[in-house]
């Protein structure tokens, strides 16, 4: 599977796929082997930077006018050559991530991704997220428009779904009117660039401009913060480890331009008494499902346990352990996953949880660490609050047991922001009673709340939310899955304040424009026209 | 109508007003005789922001499950008591700001900020704003919900309709559910203090937590970020000067957290030329009255204005200069806002504006400054678009008399954000091939654009966006002033994912809450109920 070009693989900068200018490069790691991947794929310097900004501001002045339609034209193009070119995708992923084939890869994240894609063209041919607003009496109205050029940042552990030149991002940014720029993840560069021509022969088979979307692979932390920081580009979607995504949001916030991060979750987890007690065996199964499923590593997996201290939780946790014992170590993304998931776990046992399994790298060339328990009681997670919740991202959870519910509500008004936070209770309302108190602490600090129900799975609904209080994500309004929602993000509010008819944007003239476009006019949603 | 307590006025901390704990006072300036106003207003240290902050964390627990109708009780009970001390009001504000009683004050001002709170209170009440989005396949459901206590930093130029404890962002936070810090704009505590008071006992009326509404007067730099800075502030709303705002919304980047500022706009305008062959000298008086209404303190107040060279643009500029000349200047709001205007007419005559009226502080002890009219060519505004986008808030105006309408686009290409911009055509559609460059290069520059109209007016509709790219806000998608859109900068997103029916916000239950609350449900905006 592996290519072995000599020289390095291109960037496509302006509808060309063009050599770097810098003679940098660097090679992916085989994950389930531990070995280079023959493909060199250029660091780019400023250069590439700079003429791949030029490019996307060119392509916005014509992008931010096209019609929703014709930008759903490409975004079907780009899906339905996806769809025909799974089978070379599904194998370099699976190269360059040891993620499944199958089912993951083939039967789940590539027809979500490709789903995704006709789901934002759906948005964009029907115009309901620009939220045209009129009041007809004032003679105002709004709506959304595009943003800019938006720089997509992609993480390593959805080589499609959130892959920068094909994801979620991609798709709401492009969806919205506005060029992306896609810094490949350097753990998938060659399921990237597969995207990447697919992108590009969607572009010139709908005719769109050549900078609407490009894509370059690693650039310096130097010239990283300095294309942020560029005026040429408008937002940022970044989707990644922590430290290197609050350095890149220091420098969007210093110029007030919009930076929406993806950076952590523990994605608490309480299991209430009358749940464990009603069906304790079954909530180990389904918890350890969750959590090993991908080896771990989604922003959503459940990575702290809470549970009083009771007969049935030390049943559970035992039960915990010798599944999490007994089941085989998934292969971790790349070495860096492995190396931060290990030193996540010591700084965990050396803040004094306990090692109930695990703990250590699966010996051999392969990325993996053993399937890893922690424990620690309420009292010192309490004592610790910042440390006991640092992000063991991958095959690794932390369990709490408490004293009593006070307690867990504590812990929980100690954490930071979260993705999601799941409560199990007892299906014959005896947990409702102390319910309410325990879900009214998590709303607070998560953006979903999850009943009886693991939170791995992130539907592509309207209603989700994928984003939550800081550090989970940067602004606490907005969600980066769930169309149309997620557009928001790349789009601007601008008012049209007594502007003559003829000049207004489609969308807030007096005939719908689609015939299926929501509005809301003075104060009513329909879907007519103006009279 | 001075007070004259020997003694500081206390702060409102927790439902009660108290003595601030340090002893350091200032005093506001009548703006009209340039002498200090009596009372002595207290500066707070931490152990005031100490006591706010909790009792404001204390009311959040329980405002965040108010009802909408339980909130709007309250605002509509605020906005009476205001309706019921007008005239105390207006006679405080009038003494503290300069402003004319009437109209302005009295009838322009005092009824849109009743209006603001009675809309906000209706919003409320009506749940609309939370954007309830119901997937009833997937069984997820999510809506906005209450942030969390909120800092309101009001700035000087509208005592009443932004001030920190009345105006447009204290009754957006509010109607959300949340609990309000304000701190009063130096330049009015007076007013301020009145509406404290006011706010208090309506909070009594309507059996509100204590911490609902508090208000402190001054803090240190110091405190001010440690306040932003501190876990039980959730977000900030903050309308003033750039200087200290940026440096505030440095401390919220941080930390991650939500900070709202309207910072500056210079709102440009651009005449075209068939206008003002067609009416210039209607356009001349039109822009004067907008120029230099309320001495200019507009935030949307228009200071740039763009015209081609030409014999009408002479025309029109000398009918401007003449009626600026004539006219008596304004009163200013302080001391400060005077000797700013002084320095930024220096800053853009050093940069070489030439001076064709005004310029100077009128002689005596009233915060003045002549009317003032600043000249440019297009050329020289190129050739330094910093300087000379320099916003002169108050009694002033640059004009760019330009070669082109090529160089009016370049000119617009290189401003910062706006709040407004605004383009006065022909009415018989000879500016129209034309008019499309300018717009489209406009729209991306500014939040509201209007055609054939002063941009001062900021009128309260739901279509409104007092807002715009950084620096005029800080976020391209939220606006100030617009109801119930104003909200949705103080709430959360909060997805319920398979969560029981009883336990859902009322606002996701199958029945429409309140029978007139829109949702969109399986993408379908009803006021009805789930079947």
């Amino acid at each position: 599977m592996s290519n072995s070009y000599a020289n390095p693989r291109p960037v496509s900068i302006d509808g060309k796929w063009t050599v770097a200018s810098s003679a940098k490069t660097f090679h992916a790691t085989n994950p389930s082997t531990g070995e280079s991947i023959h493909a060199a794929f250029p660091v780019s310097d400023w250069s590439d930077c700079d003429k791949a900004l030029a490019s996307a501001a060119a392509a916005f002045r014509e992008s931010r006018n096209l019609s929703g339609a014709r930008i759903a034209e490409f975004l079907d193009e780009y899906a339905k050559q996806i769809e025909g070119d799974k089978d070379n995708l599904v194998a370099m992923a699976h190269e360059e991530s040891a993620l499944p084939k199958s089912p993951r890869l083939a039967e789940v994240e590539l027809p979500r991704t490709i789903n995704q894609l006709r789901l934002a063209a759906d948005a964009a041919r029907n115009g309901s997220w620009r939220m045209a607003t009129i009041d007809r009496k004032a003679n105002i109205r709004s709506c959304y428009r595009a943003l800019g050029p938006i720089a997509v940042f992609g993480p390593n552990n959805f080589p499609f779904a959130f892959n920068s030149i094909a994801g979620g991002d991609f798709a709401a940014a492009i969806a919205a009117g506005n060029p992306v720029i896609a810094k490949a993840n350097s753990s998938h560069p060659g399921t990237t660039e597969l995207f990447g021509k697919l992108a590009a022969s969607a572009l010139q088979a709908t005719g769109m401009p050549a900078g609407l979307v490009q894509l370059i692979y690693r650039t310096s932390h130097e010239d990283g913060e300095r294309m942020v920081a560029d005026p040429r580009l408008a937002a940022i979607g970044y989707t990644g480890a922590r430290g290197a995504g609050l350095q890149l949001k220091a420098v969007a916030d210093r110029v007030g331009k919009p930076f929406y991060a993806e950076l952590s979750s523990v994605n608490p987890v309480v299991f209430m008494h009358g749940a464990l007690r009603e069906r304790g065996p079954k909530l180990a199964e389904e918890f350890v499902g969750s959590g090993l499923m991908g080896a771990g590593q989604f922003c959503t997996n459940p990575g702290l346990l809470l549970l009083l201290n009771s007969d049935e939780t030390e049943q559970f946790i035992q039960s915990v352990v010798d599944k999490y014992t007994a089941s085989a170590a998934g292969t971790l993304l790349s070495p860096s996953v492995e190396s931060s998931l290990v030193k996540s776990i010591q700084v965990l046992s050396q803040a004094g949880a306990r090692l109930l399994t695990g703990g250590a790298k699966v010996q051999g060339p392969r990325c993996a660490v053993a399937n890893t328990v922690l424990r620690v009681t309420g009292t010192e997670m309490l004592s610790d609050p910042h440390t006991f919740q640092t992000e063991a991202f991958g095959n690794a959870v932390l369990i709490a047991v408490c004293d009593s519910y006070q307690q867990i509500v504590s812990i929980i008004e100690a954490l930071e922001g979260n993705l999601t936070g799941t409560i199990y209770s007892d299906t014959q309302g005896l947990d409702d009673h102390e319910y309410a108190k325990i879900a009214d602490a998590l709303e607070q600090r998560v953006g979903r709340v999850l009943n009886d129900k693991m939170p791995t799975g992130v539907a592509v609904s309207p209603a989700m939310n994928h984003g939550g209080p800081y550090p989970a994500t940067s602004h606490p309004g907005f969600t980066a899955v769930g169309i149309p929602a997620s557009l928001l993000r790349f789009a601007k509010l601008t008012c049209y304040d007594a502007v003559r008819e003829s000049r207004l944007p489609e969308v807030l003239r007096s005939e719908n424009p689609t015939g299926a476009t929501w509005r809301s006019i003075d104060g009513t949603w329909t879907l007519g026209a103006i009279e």
